[in-house]
């Protein structure tokens, strides 16, 4: 979300942001988002295949940003952690110091179902781009992809509790939602011998 | 996707999968899909709110049916096992014996990035509602939203497995996955002191 006076995309999601605010989502063209940006509807569509896709630069440069870190990792880590620290690294570096921006975003996506749907489908991509990553790193497919989709709701989790309350940092909630969850999935575990979990849950059967 | 021929939403659904795979997704009018199952464009809008809503009639119903085992589940289950278990007896009772249907539905919605937006917005519904039965439960907020994503990974996992190879039934299917994303998970596990985690992984620090 850093963005720079000469830098096209991030001037077109800033007069969009304002101008959603404003007005709302639905009422909004894409003719008057290029105005406000002080360029032409062609240039718009220079940089974005359709109004909604203004909402998004972020995260496509949010994922772009998380397969890199992913692509230099050790192997000390697994799956899950490799992934969480992915994240962590990729949001600290983009977004870490944009709270209000970020709580801004939010408030516009969930204002509109058609945003909702988009950003659902970029955090599938996501999830998807992120599997692979981690099976080339030697994972096998079946659990490269759960480890994934659990990142991945680590990541949402942990950006939703930082708009909340900035102040403990994005990179940290990372971590402590990704202790959170296995938290969560350790309340009903029946087989790998957790102690915790043994304590806390009655096996079945 | 058990409909019987007085079964309104079930002939329009028949018909609407007929035409999208005859002519693809984005050709086909409401207006046709009505005529294809000798009902008029009205009654269609009395069923569904748009073109995309009726692909999603079974994930309506199926989220339905999930509840409803969810909130007569007891409490000898753990959140995650009492909502991937509530996806087992509900998808056994609703979709076992089609996975011919499931497949073709599969292929459609994959189709269309608009029916892939409007399925990652139901499975979103679907996750919330199971995390909230799941709070009504007793389980804290924060492990029950965790839960419900989990299940909801185990569960669409199971459905493609299940497509490729209808032969070993859904619900088992279902209960398999679930090992599997305990297994993908605890490859990465640091602290709770799960020997095969620690056999298979060397900690950071």
């Amino acid at each position: 979300m850093v963005r720079r006076k000469s830098d096209a995309p991030g001037r077109l999601q800033e007069a969009a942001m304002a101008l959603f605010v404003e007005r709302g989502y639905d009422a909004v063209t894409v003719a008057e988002i290029a105005e406000r940006a002080e360029m032409t509807k062609r240039s718009f569509f220079n940089h974005f295949a359709d109004k909604r896709e203004v909402m998004f630069a972020s995260a496509d440069a949010l994922q772009a940003r998380v397969l890199d870190v992913l692509a230099a990792a050790g192997d000390e880590l697994g799956p899950l952690d490799a992934a969480v620290e992915a994240f962590a690294t990729a949001a600290a570096a983009q977004v870490e110091g944009y709270p209000e921006l970020a709580r801004a975003r939010r408030t516009i996506i969930d204002s509109s179902t058609d945003l909702q749907e988009r950003d659902l489908l970029k955090m599938a991509a996501m999830t998807a781009a992120v599997a692979d990553a981690l099976t080339s790193r030697g994972t096998p497919r079946r659990d490269a992809a759960f480890a994934a989709q659990a990142a991945t709701a680590v990541f949402t989790t942990a950006v939703e509790d930082w708009i909340r309350d900035p102040a403990r940092g994005l990179a940290d909630a990372i971590r402590d939602a990704l202790g959170g969850l296995r938290g969560a999935l350790a309340i009903g575990e029946r087989d790998t011998g957790s102690p915790g979990a043994r304590a806390r849950h009655r096996p079945r059967g």
